[in-house]
């Protein structure tokens, strides 16, 4: 092994990221940092800490890092309506670049020379700690474990655990779930066991963040959300922080059955895999974006939004939140959202996200001129005939040559 | 006027369109040729034969081009999944080409020198109609009575059918609805009246295909949509022509209280309208589109298709469907679709329209490669440093130089 | 005619402009005010005022807007490495903003309530201008002459100036060129005549900036041009404003031979134009900042700008300077172009620009890592084959499955 | 080592590939299989097969593949006006994927169970050579020996082929170049040597395929280009195969001082790295093509080309040439060159490529609209008002709400 003296691990509590602790201490003969952090994941992280102390860790970072992570990554992601392959939220995606750059932060401070994290090889988690992490510090050195290690099955592992020691949750250990989960404040992630057969649907007590549809109320819930340069800080009026705003929709959204996805994804490692994901609050946050730019953003800009996005989300799943190209893109998508203001009207029903209502003092749209009754001038019909007979100009000289388009 | 002999109109058999017959013999002297056509739009065509003569049409086209609709049309649009500014599946616009197409081929065939229609100076169908006119006939002659004519409101307008005798179904026209409607298989829109208003919600008894969510059955359905080079085939086991399936989806998809669409788009034309649209079989297709390309597609080759379509999309609304640019992307969307090939199980739940399973012989999922379990060599986890490093080498570089992303 | 009191004319002092002064003032009965700017464009614009007074204009409008133009808009342009087309570096579009922008100003100041200009009903120019206008001052109104009167031939025109004792410059009329041409410091263009056969080679007395290649210097011509962010400050040393730069680079460009073109385009309004252009001092700014760009640009910002710039060359081409989605995209054009800074050498000789060097204390070229010889482990060269592996991945995976690709 | 049998070499002759192959022979204990492609690089391919027998090679392979290389690979490439970073005609990358697929089959032929290739691991080559291979025999193995043994210097090298008696030309080892080259019919390029100094000139002794301008006849030379379906079929009338039109363009373009180029690019593998190419017949093929393409093309169609070229010649100088995405994209490519027939003028004079006249039966350009003379009523200039108004539309409704573009 290279001749590391200290390494920061991102440290979750979970048996995977305790054994990485020991197995750090014992193959690299290094000191450990851990680095905990409170993402929404509905997990407390404070028990994180005696964990590491039983294991002899000195350096021991526990952070609530919720609103950096929903104002400075979950927001600006969502000004730009960023959906991957037409269906993914990117909740995992969105939560690796602040642990990446906070690893490296807390390095930086604790004079480490390396980093770690519990990502497997063939994940695309591995590259977003690790090119956020050589784009922030490029001499930083990074341990994989799982690509390194020979624990490569869960009883190796789990043998590893108890011959060194390590405090596993047993009761927890017990019913452990099939399933590889991931969660943050945007959605709760789950893969593998059955979801490896695409043709299997999903079985219901596999859902942790929203009841079913078929649970869900008999009654929708309508709800207002203020928008201010794109981003909501209101929720019926009431202004709330970037991460309470999101926490609060996705209660609302869960409750209603909203924001379950199942699909089938292309990794930036080269395979495609299966994953299922809630993201209630997401949801809803994406249908609304969009109607409060219906009204307020210039058809071209929208337009010009709509042809990047596919580009931008590309960059967040396979890990260049932290790249001059995204950071470039991020700079004509915030110049886009100054007009976006305004209050959007969502109904919640029983899986369904619907939008009711958008007003805005910046709203394009005027009604005098898109109505079907007298406009009073406004616009002149005769107009069209000029406009479609140059539009159709270079139509009509190469159908005049003899050009075929059937 | 000018001098134009023999004129072919789109004609629909209700007033408005009759209104524009009689004005068209009135104001240009000339021959009128009716065009009808069965777009699946739910209404009879053949009344129109008796109204049309009764106002002493000699030449009168009633045709049933559902099946060519789906086929040619729909279809192919739907191999892109193809949706504008994010929501909108495009239900108006694709119908306009094939009227486009009939109408400068029956005035080939009958000899006439002009086509006309009945839509608005402020609208995109106007731009629909005419471009395709005019790239697949470029000497035709276009005339667009609401553009022309000073019957700009409702009461002139009657004014002018009960001065002509016009034989309106004044039943109907009791009942008339406040919005301005178009329907055909694909989906039914609304405009106008309260819509007006972006704020406010549309009443439920606007809705003509679908149920509410909260009127659909508590029970959901089931089904399996077989798909051939990127086109379903079959539905639930039984094979079906094309429009077959879409009147099928409606059926399912309308009774299940999917569908529904409430937005603000850009018109072409340059101003922001309200819509609201019923799509139920459309809305089942691209998700289940998007499933069965999720495991047959390469993921370079899905990702080029995402980037493009919002230009295709952009393409069919503003009318150039009738264009080299259209049918060279068209060509490339085609080209992708030979492995687009499978199965799609598909749950519709009062609203919602899920996905729970897919199939393909073609499938490039690879259960050995994404699981979590030993893999027997498939794939060499060791092989992701060097990716990553490699992918990390130009951002290194620029952070070694000073360069900062934060 | 409306009833408008007061229009602004973008005014060159020449024939047509004059007479359309005329026009205004017996068609519209309407006081005109006449803006005259010097872009550059290599005539006196002094003597316009003498002209405008002897046609009883009592509000002048002559100024020197050439490092304006330069500064704002044709140096933003070039940050973009913009090109229409392929070949066409823009220099008529991009002085029409500018324009546009002026004429709406004096509007406001001298109270008028329209804006006229000299551009015809076939071209790109009246787009340009009246997009401008419009997106500037919504409620203004526009004249375009040639769109409205029938003086629609030379004949014709000369006979209402003769008839209107329009001071004409005979002895320059006499000697009238056969091209229709426009000029500012970016460059002269030529239209019409012999031009108008796409098999003719533009004559040689036709070109009026630059040498032959074969007339120039037998001895080639070195310079180093010092970049700013992006834009050139100094050439061989020498701080220049940026019209110093560009006056200086047509002269060393010009003389040797540097800057023709000869190209069919394809107008916005629907039909293509064959167009000669000399542009000698853009050429050499086209090549130098790509070198600059080519050592200082990160690779993918590099490829997102080219992947974007074909749409930025259609917005300017088109006349949509002044617009939010231009504007958006400038920002983000802008934003890459901070660390576009160092020296370019370039020689010129015989119409050939070829950049012999290029340096910067941005640079991120680092001899060490590409460099054939030992890097002392900059790079590990085994990381290559996993970056290799991995990206083959879904290849071969597609190809186990059967997929073809030949 | 792995238990690899037999071994496919792209094996040029020289003192590289001679090494590699006593290196393959000792390493891996495996035979070998030379494969020796001629693609126009202008140097004996027949002598390869004395030097491969005296190694003991049994299986050997020599090609004359020039027509394929030109017709399959470089002339559908120049269909899209491909170039890479706004300079580089892609000569290197274009010939790789033709070596690739030979390797493969020739593995298939002779029941070998690798490929090896001598391109380093800091180029793009290996890169483009295994990509291919990857995609076109999935479970072929791949030896890189200059990822692998520790020959790492040119000493070390001779050190090696001293030691193992391979017949080395030392006449050709005494004066050899200090640059790293590859040719091809298609271009020769220079990396290394002084050029690792991007603010170095190259040396005019370097350049081997053309004069320099300033040694260039001081008279033109005028040809004659004949486009059938995108590709050049005659020079000056007489019929030609592909590799014939690019020899004689080669000969033409080198004795007038075309196709030179000196720049830094961005490699795949992350550095930026900085080469001369001298590409003259390719030079003239790009401006030539784009010339036919300018009266045959659609204005949409050509600018759609322009939009995606960039993304194609990513994927080129990638390796991605055997890709469905790029196979996809070459679909509507070639699609669109069905109508660009015609023959297009050329003049070349010390360095210069000139276009001066273009004509074709597919012409799309109408001299009557695009005259400033009168047209005969082809083109309604009032219609431009109306295009003018409505594309302003949503320009003037922003404004008016108070939108600021300033």
């Amino acid at each position: 092994m290279s001749d590391i003296k200290k390494v920061v691990l991102a440290y979750s509590g979970g048996l995977d990221t305790s054994v990485i602790v020991k197995w750090l201490q014992e193959s690299y003969g290094c000191e450990v940092v851990t680095f905990t952090a409170d993402l929404g994941q509905g997990e407390e992280v404070e028990p994180a800490r005696a964990k590491a102390q039983a294991m002899g860790i000195k350096e021991i970072y526990i952070e609530d890092v919720r609103e950096e992570f929903v104002r400075d990554y979950v927001f600006p992601m969502f000004r730009a309506n960023t959906i991957y392959e037409g269906e993914y939220l990117l909740g995992t995606s969105i939560a690796r670049p602040l642990i990446a750059k906070r690893l490296v932060e807390i390095a930086e401070e604790t004079g480490a020379d390396a980093i770690s994290h519990g990502a497997t090889g063939k994940g695309n988690d591995q590259v977003r700690f690790e090119l956020g992490a050589y784009a922030l510090t490029p001499g930083i050195e990074v341990i994989a474990p799982w690509r390194e290690w020979d624990l490569t099955s869960r009883e190796t592992l789990m043998a590893y655990a108890e011959k060194h020691n390590i405090p596993v949750d047993f009761s927890k250990a017990g019913k452990k779930s099939p399933y590889s989960m991931d969660a943050n404040l945007l959605h709760i992630s789950y893969e593998g066991g059955i979801l490896e057969d695409p043709w299997a649907e999903p079985e219901e007590d596999m859902w942790r963040w929203s009841v079913s549809p078929e649970a869900a109320p008999d009654q929708p819930t309508y709800i207002e959300l203020t928008y201010e340069k794109g981003d909501i800080v209101a929720i019926d009026g009431e202004p709330l922080k970037a991460h309470e705003v999101l926490e609060k929709l996705n209660k609302l959204g869960g409750a209603n059955g909203v924001g379950r996805l199942d699909i089938v994804e292309n990794r930036y490692v080269g395979m495609k895999s299966r994953g299922a994901y809630e993201t209630p609050g997401g949801t809803i946050m994406m249908r609304a974006h969009r109607a409060i730019e219906s009204i307020t953003l210039d058809r071209e800009v929208a337009h010009l939004k709509d042809s990047l996005m596919p580009k931008y989300a590309e960059l967040i799943y396979n890990g260049y939140w932290w790249s001059p190209e995204r950071k470039m893109l991020q700079t004509m998508i915030d110049e886009s959202q100054d007009v976006v203001n305004g209050v959007v009207r969502v109904k919640l029903y029983k899986g369904n996200v619907t939008v009711v209502g958008r007003k805005s003092d910046d709203t394009l749209f005027d009604d005098r001129i898109a109505t079907f009754e007298d406009d009073a001038g406004a616009y002149d019909q005769k107009d069209a005939a000029g406009f479609i007979k140059l539009n159709a100009l270079r139509l009509r000289i190469a159908a005049n040559k003899g050009r075929r388009l059937k």
